[in-house]
């Protein structure tokens, strides 16, 4: 899917074809369906190396609304019958993958995304001239501007396309994201009976499971799930239709509602028309939002990461409560070392994360009056924090949490040797006793429980009954002595 | 409301009583109703200089989460019904607003929140003590540990605490945002017949209102009030009754249930016990997404801040559309200078949120197993980031938005005058016209309307159609030449 | 040091004068030292609620800067022997200490500072006016703007202030990070020949002495001291006599040379004019990597606090390498429970300094022309980076590391159980009977020694020689079998 | 430079090799110059989908180290000559841009660089084993760990490579910067004698020339040319030879400062060994100051390309002192639109420069114990905003800056018919009437000049005098009347 996409200079010796625009005319490589506008965003913006094509949904976000305005545009009658085939016809070959590869323009790009709303209008003409029987490059037959774009502007089919797009990722987001959610649930199960002690502060503090431990991950993950669909619903009101400002000029007033109308038929998502479209096109609040979903779920990613990390460390000088999965040599002088590689690569796609919404805040911030022309980097930051987050869930799944063992001997030993089974015994022989068995404990390296027995402190039903491990774990009722 | 907060070489020579805890010893000031282990908070951490009382709500919300506790412990026939009573007068004396002055611990401080528990525990305990006829420090009679915090753990009191605290802070927030989005849409019904420019990427657009442009900030702060409903609702689940790790160790099966029960009743806000305490004791996703909501604001704030500036540069080298009220001479040197001050000093507040949020983010981020230790300083910043909002939309509202005026001239001079007005011709003209006629006004200076005029491109009464403000400020069915 | 600022309803009833400036009349409270511009700003800013006087270097770079700014115009001529005699006494003891309670304005502010000059200007006018044996207020004798402001812009008055504020705050903060890193140094000789295993990627690594440990603590806050150091003379360039946009309008050409030497004097730190006054007037770079330079600080501080937060992990199912000094019991709930308070502290300090760190990068990006109209917001979050950091690192010595004691027993152990050992083996007995022996020790639970011993691998003097730790602990020449 | 790396279930139909390792046996490409650790990575890593390769530098970096620790091991007699010759040759060839495409691992990925030095040893032992004589894999002639890597960690290896290969980029970063601060130095002149008015708080303030407002920009980024210089120089010290933890285990007491000295020869640059190689093997600092740079340098490009789309604003209804080269058509919708593309693509890339930092951030500041191995994501981002801030600078002096003109009438006009112009009339005229001519200007519209020859307060020989550019945009002299 790699295309090449020659500059000028190197135009002159390669087939090509010369359009015009409002500065004049530019070579286009003979073969490309993009046209002027494109090529000269290629030639101003060499910026990420990351092109447009690197973001399928996003494209079949632009398709979508091309293919709803032209219906719209149709049955206002503005647009013929032919015209309207041709341009349905051409978005749903993009929306069906082909010709992905001539979105060329970089990710970040000035224009308030003028270039990219100008490379669809272009390879939608010209593969709707094809269709139509024409070649490349015959705009009087149907016109990137005229016709594909007709009674848009970038300021409402760009954001709207974005808006579109995040609804597609909507399925990819959640499907791992619940898949995650299950394998946790699953080890949840598994560990249902492996009793450990819980930690507070990193320091010892009461009994509990290993698999409460793991599905406080599936809860946890699961809030997510629910929250990612609630902010999913604020991405569907859309400003098509507000033209250049959000006042519609040049729009018919019939246009926008059935541009939506169209559109939510086309993407099947139901998308809705703003309110206030002034405030629709320059407000990235719905972005900010999303983003900030998209940084909360990268930390209780990383937190759990880092959970994992401190529970499989070792394996003889750490906690070493599980085992993760190897996956690769760990070290090339350390004979045996193995790593957990899988979550601190998590860790590091969250910070990159984190960093993300960071950029995305700046450029929402840096918006002026009717417009914000920092929505490019808006678009591709959210996207890849969302790809980052995606591939992250599902490596950290299948390389990792599937594969994780309990080491259950290990995991008893340290509930029985630690000092914090003394809080079990706390309502039956007192705050005072209590206190002092652990510090006495903690001075003589002894057990706790070797103290209290040698004290007579509970008769030896009672403190099997409370040590029982399902009585320790959960709330019970205190039969005081 | 200051109180002095004494070291132990200075009290050695003030009056003073003797408190112990597991670490010995230690002097409290004699007439202080908090205790010993408030006073090791004050010696360990002089770090932000802010104690405690500088957060009213966070005060309301530990003594209502004390007095429901207290309540759900009688119930269970825990706590005597004498105890209950001195513990509930002492805490409706806080929820009254006395004693906060006795709050002092640093507002960030390590221990996850121990040192706030305990000051609570121990200053509801004295003033309870005094109230049955003891003195200050006979624990004996009711203590801070045993009786106050008797079912709970910090880990349980002080993250709903902080929970209650934020519910009590909501009408404050919402009502300041509420105001502030009324005198917006008091400007939009002003100005609704105010015709100027619009501006993308800051050159000239189209035309619209000015009433369009200010409806459109009562708009973007509108849905904020909607959204920020939302997440607090977020913010009702607790883990009271989860106490140490979630696991409910050493609390009463019954407990839980009773005491969500009655905090709801206490503080007036439907509280929602967690459906998993272990995820919740460490989960601080809500507060992360309830920060990003903060910050959406902020941005929200500071993009309408930079608007206004714009729009009230000048007088005479800028754009001068609308005059910000004057609230202080600008310049000691500039005679007659006055500055936007208002929004500028709302610009600031806004980044300080955003670097809240960020400061929020990575303390979510570092919690570690069953708890997060960072706790205290995400309270502290969320509560920081709602007290400088409010304000600042306080000062927005009164001191700069109400006072606004319009220079209606200027803004329908700079519409005659522009470029831009082609847009509106553009259907009727065709788009190969518009451009040149763009072209040689920009090129000679001269008027848009001259050229087409001079040209015979419309008639006259087509042209005064076209141009009517209301035709170009709102979507309209064009009637092609 | 609390001074009551009254607002203009609540000065009816009291004693108060009035004052005139742009804007008209306003009450000023008799006993205060500032006048009405003070008031403007009081009234307009309640934000932050931190006034100038929570930074008393700032004030201090003010007094300096005007004290300068006189003697210059005193050695041009504009100004009288008489009032700068005055003006210089005022300054004097402002730096002196006093009537630093007179500066009110909060921190966050709009207009550039203008508020902070002005405070600043009328508080020194009137100070001076009854040294000169005249009433507060009786400005025709001496001015806060004609004669204290004299050649001077807030524009330049102000940045250089700050400038000045932070040289004087240097020592402090380098003599809490020196003595900080000295405390890390005596426990890297205390430690010396504590050997213990090197962890990287939390999995046991090789080994290395506790000394080695927290010499490298000790090595990382050394280098910072170095750096602060260069960046500090970075904010020694200063734009006074830049006045109103670093054109120099209406100062002397003589003045801005002469204005920077009295500073230097004045300071005691040799501050320089920078060369395009132009550029200095609305650059925030020297701010921005100075603030870079506190982020620093605060992740390697940080760093080092999860550090000994892990290596104290315990005490029976953590590390438990070290011990640090219990300051405060760590819970209500469980008996004998003491945990990491002050490194926990230290972390939340870390992260609102980074916080911090992100509100001045926003704030300097959103600069404009000749003016960062966000100076106030990038001072005073500097400023209380700072503190923030100088106090944490007080804290942390005096309460933590000094009283850090090492469990040199449990540290051997760790080494001789670990499987980790057999690195130091490797070029002996080779990489695959290494990697063999590491793969039977992790399954069987056997000690890799015992392993060794069985196979006869290595003889036992060699196996001896080699496994002396300080022959593990650094480099040393193969002698291979 | 397109390789294929499939995965094991495609290799089963592709030519391919076995390999092992550790974790047993793995399919390779038969063509393939990496190897079964370098397979393993590609199957544990989708994540960015930057493979190594992107950045050519990083390559190099590593080639230069894997050939200097060679000659070291020569040196010492660890390794023969022929293995030194194979291998050099191998490392040449990298450094001479071969094989690059083999460098197939994602930038983020887990193991602390482990993957990307395997990536390395694999690479350079296949093309030295082809030198040899000897196929791919037949690594008993010469192995990746034992002979490429041989005395090395990755955890020196790794981070010395990345710091060797920033030097190398240094270059080319400042080469951008000098060329974009002399773009500026020629507008500076250019614009020498076009006055205009400053502008502060975007209020109307002082005169001054274009040419001293380019000329700033100039100055500012020639600083920063010398502060990056400075800030490379930290990046010269490194961690080779310290191995695994920086104790230096395994390696010959004297190929630590081997090793460096023969990378200086080798890299071109003066490397220095760090006094504390524990220290140094876990430190980020230097990276965290060196991208506090890359952010500072980020806000003042941002802060340019702010002032040039606001300078630029218009051309009717905006300030429109400057015209920025049209670059490409602004609109679909609007004819004749030509916006600022350049400085707005600019500011993006700013805003993802400082995003980017806050990954850094989070990624130094999670570093534990004797490693970060959060290390790759460093490398990577800083890496990527080296290049962003390069190609940035290099599109906005070819594509902007260079073809920047001014509007001298409309700059003129604006000054004359300020109110600012009193500023310059303020010492001769006097405060009290200059405020009062200010009023009347601002309330009536008409010219401050005009009211002052009205009013006969300066005879006009001395108005013509103040009011010469020269006289108002720099320091003079005030001889009141």
């Amino acid at each position: 899917m790699i295309v090449e996409t020659p500059r000028q200079d190197q135009l002159v010796d390669q087939p090509h074809r010369i359009e015009k625009d409002l500065l004049g005319p530019l070579a286009v490589p003979a073969e490309a369906y993009y046209g002027v506008q494109t090529q000269r965003a290629l030639e101003n913006f060499v910026l990420s190396g990351v092109p447009l094509a690197h973001f399928p949904k996003l494209i079949l976000g632009l398709a979508m609304v091309k293919k709803a305005a032209a219906a719209a545009n149709r049955d206002i009658g503005e647009l013929s019958a032919a015209k309207y085939d041709a341009i349905a016809h051409a978005c749903d070959r993009l929306i069906d993958g082909e010709f992905h590869e001539q979105f060329v323009v970089d990710m970040i790009q000035g224009g308030a995304g003028t270039s990219t709303n100008m490379n669809a209008n272009e390879v939608i003409a010209n593969v709707a001239l094809e269709y139509m029987g024409h070649a490349k490059g015959e705009y009087k037959h149907l016109h990137p501007n005229n016709d594909v774009n007709m009674s848009q502007s970038t300021n409402d089919a760009y954001p709207t396309a974005i808006r579109v797009g995040l609804q597609l990722s909507h399925a990819e987001l959640v499907d791992s994201l619940a898949l995650l959610q299950q394998a946790f649930a699953v080890k949840r199960d598994e560990f249902h009976d492996v009793i450990k002690m819980g930690r507070t502060q990193l320091q010892d503090a009461v009994p509990m499971t290993l698999g409460q431990e793991f599905g406080a991950y599936a809860t946890t993950l699961g809030e997510d799930i629910e929250r990612i669909a609630g902010l999913y619903d604020l991405l569907r009101e859309v400003n098509l239709g507000g033209t250049a400002i959000g006042t519609g000029i040049n729009a018919d007033p019939r246009y926008a509602v059935l541009a939506v109308s169209h559109l939510s038929e086309v993407c099947g998502h139901p998308m809705r028309l703003a309110s206030d479209l002034i405030e629709a096109t320059s407000d990235m609040g719905a972005f900010v939002l999303f983003s900030g979903m998209t940084k909360r779920l990268a930390i209780k990613l990383s937190k759990i990461c880092n959970d994992l990390r401190l529970l499989s460390s070792g394996p003889r000088t750490g906690f070493n409560e599980i085992n993760l999965p190897p996956q690769q040599p760990g070290s090339s002088i350390m004979p045996g070392k193995v790593n957990p590689v899988i979550p601190e690569a998590v860790n590091q796609v969250a910070y990159q994360v984190i960093g993300n919404d960071l950029a995305i805040t700046m450029a929402a911030e840096n918006g002026q009056l009717q417009l914000n022309v920092m929505e490019p980097l808006i678009a591709y930051k959210i996207m890849e924090s969302m790809r980052l987050l995606r591939r992250a869930m599902d490596m950290l799944r299948e390389r990792c949490i599937v594969g994780i063992t309990a080491n259950r001997e290990r995991c008893l030993e340290l509930v029985n040797n630690s000092i914090g089974l003394i809080t079990a015994l706390n309502p039956y022989i007192g705050y005072e006793d209590a206190t002092r068995i652990a510090r006495v404990a903690q001075e003589t390296g002894r057990s706790v429980l070797d103290l209290v027995r040698e004290e007579n402190l509970l008769d030896e039903a009672m403190l099997v009954e409370i040590l029982k491990p399902e009585n320790m774990v959960n709330p019970r009722a205190i039969k005081r002595k």
